[in-house]
């Protein structure tokens, strides 16, 4: 009988499962903070269902709301109507922090933080939770930007369907540092370290059609880190 | 009847199949260079498979080679035995170049370019190929890596499993510019435009292990540009 890996959810850690357990266990993570501060650095979501007998991976944007990541999108979309039926998902984030050069090929590596949720989405439905939901987005993008942007009007709305990811079955997995090398080749004439790899935002660009005088908001201009 | 959407592959553009076709039909290139070109940029593929009747997906480490993405892993993981069976896969690789600034919550959006690829890997197999592809994914870590680090030994080569997913019924989908707004909504009084995104490369960091008294190899200098 194979061994039985899962162990129950607790207010600080995800339930692991069959499925979220990781084959190289000291980079998997449980914890919510981690899950929660991985998935908040992020813009897009990698999200998987299955179509036609196919898995099909959509990237799309995201934002965490809780123990939930929301997603919206057109009604339209095959992603979105397959989605709302309940079928089975699982929505991976991945942010790349790293190329690791060992000595030997083998140990060459990435350093990363991901994240892989497991579930099902759930409709968010009620025109005041629609609302709110399409509002944590425009906060997402920039803080303040849902009160600097026109809400939408019942006509957009119709058009936009929103789905809750629930975070119940979620792992992160997290490589950092240097090249694991065998002791044994730690003497061979090859410089070993690694390539840090960073998002970055740059300095907004305003657009050509702007017909009023409005500024850049600060909570835009502060997405550019300093160089 | 359904509209038929597909369309032959040629020498300069893949198929385009049911699966394939994009819904907003503009943003949707079938050509083989902007989809190499995509794919050449990127290291991390989110690769998609039907594990237990559900969907899964993995970042994965892939190198483009010619009209095939390598990609190699223990022979031990989940992805590896599953794929190695044959079954149907999706693999996507996303670059975010900007979150888009609009007017109204509605026209919000991503400037993106990402590439979508349907089909079923194959085992490379050979000890030559294998080696072979290996080599691939050390001159993408870094052009002649493969001179300047150990190659595998047997045992290395036995552990590792070598895939290639061929590329035949690909996709790219790529949004630029600045936001969309609707005629009506451009002289709201609100600030719009876009904030670049992008990936960098940070100065290479030389591992504490070092025991030799090696360089920084010029080309792992060279990966990270002047900020």
């Amino acid at each position: 009988m194979p061994k039985d890996h899962s162990r129950p959810a607790t207010a600080e850690t995800y339930k692991r499962t069959d499925r979220t357990k990781v084959r190289v266990h000291q980079r998997a993570d449980y914890s919510r903070d981690t899950v929660h501060g991985i998935l908040d650095e992020g813009y897009v979501a990698h999200v998987a269902f299955v179509h036609d007998d196919a898995p099909v991976v959509i990237p799309i944007f995201y934002v965490r709301d809780g123990e939930g990541l929301l997603i919206h999108g057109s009604r339209k979309t095959r992603m979105f109507t397959t989605l709302a039926q309940g079928v089975p998902l699982c929505a991976t984030v991945t942010h790349l922090d790293g190329l690791v050069l060992a000595r030997s090929w083998f140990h060459h590596s990435m350093n990363y933080r991901s994240v892989v949720v497991h579930g099902v989405a759930e409709q968010v439905t009620g025109e005041d939770a629609r609302m709110e939901a399409l509002r944590l987005v425009m906060e997402r993008i920039a803080p303040g930007r849902s009160e600097t942007s026109r809400p939408p009007h019942a006509q957009e709305m119709k058009a936009t369907m929103v789905l809750r990811i629930p975070l119940e079955e979620a792992v992160a997995k997290v490589r950092t540092g240097g090249p694991n090398d065998d002791e044994d080749d730690l003497d061979l004439p090859y410089w070993a370290g690694c390539v840090p790899i960073e998002m970055v935002h740059r300095p907004p660009l305003t657009s050509r059609s702007m017909q009023v005088d409005a500024p850049v908001p600060e909570a835009v201009s502060a997405l550019a880190r300093p160089a």
